[in-house]
C-alpha cells in the first residue's frame, strides 16, 4: 500500500512576467494567467462567477529530492525549526503548490488572476472555487505568525 | 511541454469508520484520522499549533477516467449544468481533493481531524497549515451557491 505511484497530467500552464525573485513580498501585486488547456475549456464554464479560486499547481522547480523535514519558516533564522508540513515552504514531500487567488477575467480558456505565488510556466493541476465552505473565521496558528501578522 | 508526467507518492492515509454514504450530509460530524508515514514524523512537528489544516488527497475511488466536463452541483438536477472545474465535484480531470479540517489532536504520526470528507484509505498527499492568508472575508459564488447557503 505504500508504495501506490500516483501519476497526474498538467490541466494548463501558470504565464506570469512577475520576475521569480519577487514572489515572495509582493503577492498582492502579482498579476498572472492560468492557460488552461482547450481539452478542458468547456470545464470552465460558470467559473467566472466566483471571486477567488484555489490553484494547486506543481513546483516544477523543486525536485523530490528537496525534501526537508524541518525548516525555518519563510526562510528565516529568527523564526523557529518547524516541522515542513507545518509550515507553506516549498520542500513539501510532494510539491504541491496551494494557493488561494483572485479571478478578474476569464477569456474563454484563460483566466486573469491576482496573488499567484507561482513561477511562469507553472504546470497547473487542478482549480476548485472558493466557497463559504472554506471561510473559517476563528482560527489558532502558531506564536511566530502572530508575531509577523503586522507585516502582511 | 502537455504531455509532461507528474508522479506522487502518498504521504500516509485516511482512517475513518464513517459510512461513504453519509460523506455528503454530515460533513461537521465526521471524525477520521490522518495516518502520516512513520518516515514524516519530523515533518510534522509543530503542527498542532495550528487549529485549521488544508487536506490534499487522492480520491482513489474515482479513476482518470471519470472525468466529466461539466455536472450538476453536488448530483442535483434541480442546479444548473456547470463547468467541473467550477465545482467541488469529484470529476475533475486530476482527482485531487481539497479539504478544510479541524485538527483536533495530534499524537506523534497520528492526526485526529473533523470534517473531512474523504473515505476510510484514501491516500493523503499533502497537508498545509490554514493561516490568515487563506481567510478571504468578501467572496462572490454563484446564484445557486447562494440559494443553498441555509442549507449548510
Amino acid at each position: 500500500m505504500h508504495n501506490d505511484l500516483i501519476t497526474l497530467n498538467p490541466i494548463g500552464y501558470v504565464k506570469t512576467n512577475v520576475a521569480d525573485a519577487d514572489i515572495p513580498r509582493q503577492r498582492a501585486q502579482i498579476l498572472s494567467e492560468l492557460v488552461i488547456l482547450d481539452d478542458y475549456s468547456e470545464a470552465l464554464e460558470g467559473i467566472e462567477a466566483y471571486s477567488h479560486l484555489f490553484v494547486l499547481f506543481w513546483m516544477h522547480q523543486v525536485a523530490m529530492q528537496d525534501y526537508r523535514a524541518k525548516v525555518h519558516p519563510r526562510g528565516r533564522d529568527d523564526l523557529p525549526l518547524t516541522g515542513v508540513l507545518a509550515t507553506r515552504a516549498r520542500a513539501h514531500p510532494n510539491p504541491i503548490g496551494l494557493a488561494v487567488v483572485e479571478l478578474l477575467e476569464r477569456h474563454a480558456n484563460r483566466l486573469k488572476v491576482r496573488r499567484l505565488d507561482a513561477y511562469h510556466g507553472t504546470p497547473i493541476l487542478d482549480l476548485k472555487p472558493y466557497d463559504p465552505y472554506d471561510q473559517v473565521q476563528d482560527i489558532r496558528v502558531p506564536d511566530w505568525w502572530e508575531r509577523l501578522r503586522p507585516q502582511r
